[in-house]
């Protein structure tokens, strides 16, 4: 947001103009007053605006306008507040919060709670306050979560930068700061980990929210221990008995429509069959793909979802607005259309349809039918944020060996592995990563591979291939092998990824060790992104420069090549629904059954590492 | 409140009791859980707290007890929140906060929002710091409103003391202040006064409630005006409309049920009847008398009434706790039975007639079927506070004497005034304030005076008597007098009071003057209150020795008091359903249409001192 006028900067101001002492600078005529304090609709409204803030809003504002009032005739349209994503991963659309928000201002999203988490991953509190920075240059709101999980399993993998008490502290001070993002570790908070509850308390001493993260079934006493710690919201429900839960406890249900969550229609029947009250549901979108923000749209995609789960088009509308601003302490600047509170306020002509037809951020038209209006400049990145991606050397096929060793160690940068041959001839058996189609848990499977030359192989027949985790942080030169079924590749390949939840290192998944080599450097030369190698030749690249996870290229351009890879990944036979995805998942050693990570491969059911090959 | 400790101390603690790896302080078993977050109510509900807080609410609370826990059986009653009151000025009841305290603990009140308004009209900020100091030393939870108009009507009248926004702003940092008191001057909102909108953006700024008071029927511009200037809340609304009006324009309604205001019934019409969201819908007292309290009850009454009105129990319940809690941004302390928040929970077995069989505060028993179970030690007010009623000299009979001259100054300290004697004969016509049965607004009369040795009479025939304004905070000596008609008093008497809105100065009326010099000077005596002289003798007397304002003996004595006071007023002839309501406002130069104040007798319809004498 744009260096922001307050309400106690403005309050003769906006009066004066409320009295007709003073023009308004925009004024708004008969539109359909979406009412999201009453409930109502009100006809026949006009809105009033002043320097970005509603001054008046009532049946006649002709009082307000002088000469240079702009006003916009709604023609009986409805006004709705914008609308307001109330926990989400910019990082997840593979772009900047800038060109996120260039996507989403057509949708009608004004405001959005965003957690850069995974920039926190590779660069730490810089990277945090990097994202803060940008986001207060932009014409709509962008409040800031502070990461709460850097590392996310502690022990179990390394990221580019961690953070703790201290940092949350200092956060906190930040302007753009509205609470700590979502508290993922939460067998550390039933269990009474000092960190997390430090984290926890320095927020709860700011006055700030706690962003809940409770994914468990389990709503008995660990579920209640949860809730003591803090935690005031929570988007990882998925069933109906989770949101009731959450609600009889005082936390914020989020309901989550994201790319791959479609966690509303379940959760939603707390309201529409059972009659909850309302106030304490949110709408969220979590993770959103820029494909997703390109062709069906943001927030206005959730609540003519929500709507379409049978909720009264202003009960999902508050849900998107109002109670996500009473939720975080900023009623008095967003989520309703009243006085004092921004001029955020979307057009549509139809309630259940919702088309945004006028998005209106800070008193400014910024789009109009689908098409931004305004020029908003790309941020620019410094260089410690562009250059996250260090090998440390050029890799190698053989960087990718996997010796038929028992306990075979870490590859040091110089080369192969030692270890104690195994007796060869039958294969050799290893632990693999079984993915499993639409889900993150893996499985953790078992194979027999064959050995060659010493070498353990992928087996095509098995459908197991290599997956490598290459150090990227701290340029030691480090490779983690291991092997991943269920991808189904079938020619020589590989897809390499700097988006690696949560640490973002590299993974690489392929079937031949020259395009795991080539796929690697690839990614190295680029800074980062998803690379495709089929055959020695490159078939398709996402470049992310901006820590290995961004591009601050537009929306439609990195979804157009986020497409391109999809498709590249069919080209080499992968059968999986969502290929990139259970891809960028692999080292998430907080999700069972089995992943890898620059310690190892984890069985993350025990929280320990593994030897690959099984004695 | 006790130095009460916050959730962010206790994360570890609270958890620790949940999981049941330590025993709770408190657990009550077995009671229908009024969840006012969901709205339901759930039976088979335990709750466990420990250190004030709630840890633990679910349907088994049996691992959370241990050999030290204190077990409550509920046996299947309601468990409510403590009640709120979210606006009310401890003033009205004539005693201390911690008498006041004591008085609605039985009653289940567990929270208060206080805007110690009176008492800063007589001591400023140092007036305020007592309340706000006395309230942090309380079993319950006080939180203090800075009062924002002292004086009511600067030019008009000369109070104790006076506020600006260099004192709100120095409030603003005090730990117990929650927002600013009502905005009385509405006028100075929308007509842009500079001291008012500083005090607003002082609190603003501070994050903190503007609290609003919209005394107008007019809901046009004005009101816009009035609501872009930053007010929060509005407890002056009595008919539907008023209620509809501020809750679209982003306002908290809240509905009084005071001693003498009965705003719920109207307004509530707008839930029951319209179908507007609850949300916005709050109730409170403003001010209770302390016979009130003691025969009917506080917020309970309130709630109890608003029922009775047609409400769903839950949503009159939220209205008294989750709605103010959310309002004054404190959710997370108090207002609902969740974990985090404080143990304040009130047991009933009733959900509409709503007996209060126990009342818990920070987990600890307060009261239990009507009687107070702790002691609270009464608070001891310095002597600063208790020396306030500064007559300047022993007043006389001859202090009130009204010559017939024109124009007729202030009685100077000295003696009698000066002025041009007037054509004597067939009397003076003079200005007469006018009471109105049960109304505040009294009318501006004129009535033609007998003259007696050059003094104006007062008239039994047409209930006209003597109304003198006493200066009390300088020891100035001044007396300003003037006429007052419709006490039907009928004997030699006088009536005195240093209870006199809102600038506190001494209110005299009587039919004789040598009795209104014994009144007035028995005040300066004891340090205030009010007194009752007929025939030359004290026939009721209610000390308020703090400030003038308020007594530290038990709201049952001095409801006792008050009720003889009204006695004896009835025994001088008095007619008047409440006539120290009526005296106590006769001073109160903000509403129309006649008053009396230091300054002479003012026109509150053109906010001008007019001559006693009509020419």
């Amino acid at each position: 947001m744009t260096t922001p006028t307050t309400w106690s900067q403005l309050t003769q101001t906006l009066v004066a103009v409320a009295m007709g002492r003073q023009p308004a600078d925009l004024v708004i005529c008969d539109g359909r007053w979406v009412n999201v304090h009453s409930g109502e609709i009100i006809p026949h409204t006009d809105v009033a605006v002043t320097r970005g803030r509603i001054a008046y809003v009532g049946e006649d504002a002709s009082h307000t306008i002088g000469e240079g009032t702009r006003v916009i005739e709604a023609g009986g349209r409805y006004l709705v507040p914008g609308l307001c994503d109330a926990h989400m991963h910019v990082e997840s659309g593979m772009v900047t919060v800038t060109e996120f928000a260039r996507a989403v201002i057509p949708h009608g999203t004004t405001s959005m709670f965003i957690d850069p988490h995974e920039i926190a991953n590779v660069l730490g509190l810089p990277g945090v306050r990097l994202m803060h920075d940008e986001a207060a240059t932009l014409p709509i709101n962008v409040y800031v979560q502070m990461p709460s999980c850097v590392p996310s399993a502690p022990g179990l993998e390394t990221p580019g930068a961690s953070i703790g008490p201290a940092e949350v502290a200092e956060a906190m001070t930040w302007p753009g700061i509205i609470g700590l993002g979502e508290m993922m570790n939460f067998p550390g908070v039933y269990l009474g980990d000092d960190r997390m509850h430090a984290e926890m308390a320095a927020t709860l001493r700011a006055g700030r929210v706690v962003g809940g993260h409770y994914a468990s079934p389990d709503l008995g006493r660990a579920f209640h221990g949860y809730v003591a710690g803090g935690p005031a919201d929570d988007h990882e429900g998925t069933r109906l008995e989770d949101a009731i839960a959450r609600v009889r406890q005082g936390m914020k249900a989020m309901l989550r429509l994201g790319s791959a969550w479609y966690d509303v229609a379940s959760q939603v029947r707390a309201i529409t069959e059972l009659g909850l009250d309302s106030r304490n549901f949110i709408l969220c979108t979590d993770d959103s793909h820029s494909g997703t923000l390109v062709g069906e749209g943001h927030m206005d995609r959730v609540v003519r979802h929500a709507i379409a789960q049978g909720l009264r088009p202003v009960t999902a509308i508050q849900m998107a607005t109002l109670n996500t601003a009473l939720h975080f302490g900023v009623e008095k600047d967003i989520g309703s259309i009243t006085p004092g509170r921004y001029a955020d306020i979307v057009l549509t002509s139809d309630l259940s349809a919702l088309p945004i037809e006028l998005v209106i951020a800070h008193g400014e038209v910024l789009a109009e039918n689908g098409h931004i209006l305004i020029d908003i400049p790309p941020y620019s990145y410094p260089d410690f944020a562009v250059g996250t991606v260090r090998l440390g050397k050029r890799l190698a096929a053989a960087d990718f060996d996997v010796p038929a060793l028992a306990d075979p160690p870490l590859t040091p940068p110089t080369g192969r592995g030692i270890g104690l041959p195994l007796p060869g001839g039958e294969g050799c058996r290893v632990r693999v990563i079984g993915v499993v189609e639409n889900q993150a848990p893996t499985k953790a499977l078992e194979a027999t591979l064959p050995v060659v030359d010493g070498l353990i192989q992928p087996d095509e027949a098995q459908d197991v291939c290599h997956i490598a985790l290459v150090e990227r942080h701290r340029a030691t030169g480090a490779v983690t092998n291991g092997f991943v079924g269920g991808f189904g590749f079938n020619v020589p390949c590989a897809v390499a990824s700097t988006v690696a939840h949560d640490s973002h290192h590299m993974i690489v998944v392929g079937t031949d060790k020259g395009d795991m080599a080539r796929a690697a450097n690839r990614l190295g030369e680029v800074g980062g992104g998803v690379v495709v190698f089929k055959e020695g030749r490159e078939i398709a690249l996402v470049e992310l420069p901006i820590a290995g996870l961004m591009s601050n290229e537009r929306a439609e351009v990195v979804a157009a090549k986020a497409e391109r890879m999809g498709a590249a990944l069919v080209e080499c036979g992968c059968t999986l629904h969502n290929a990139y995805m259970q891809l960028s998942l692999l080292a998430l050693v907080v999700i069972p059954e089995l992943r890898i990570s620059d310690r190892g491969i984890v069985d993350v059911r025990r929280f320990e590492v593994m030897p690959l090959v099984i004695d």
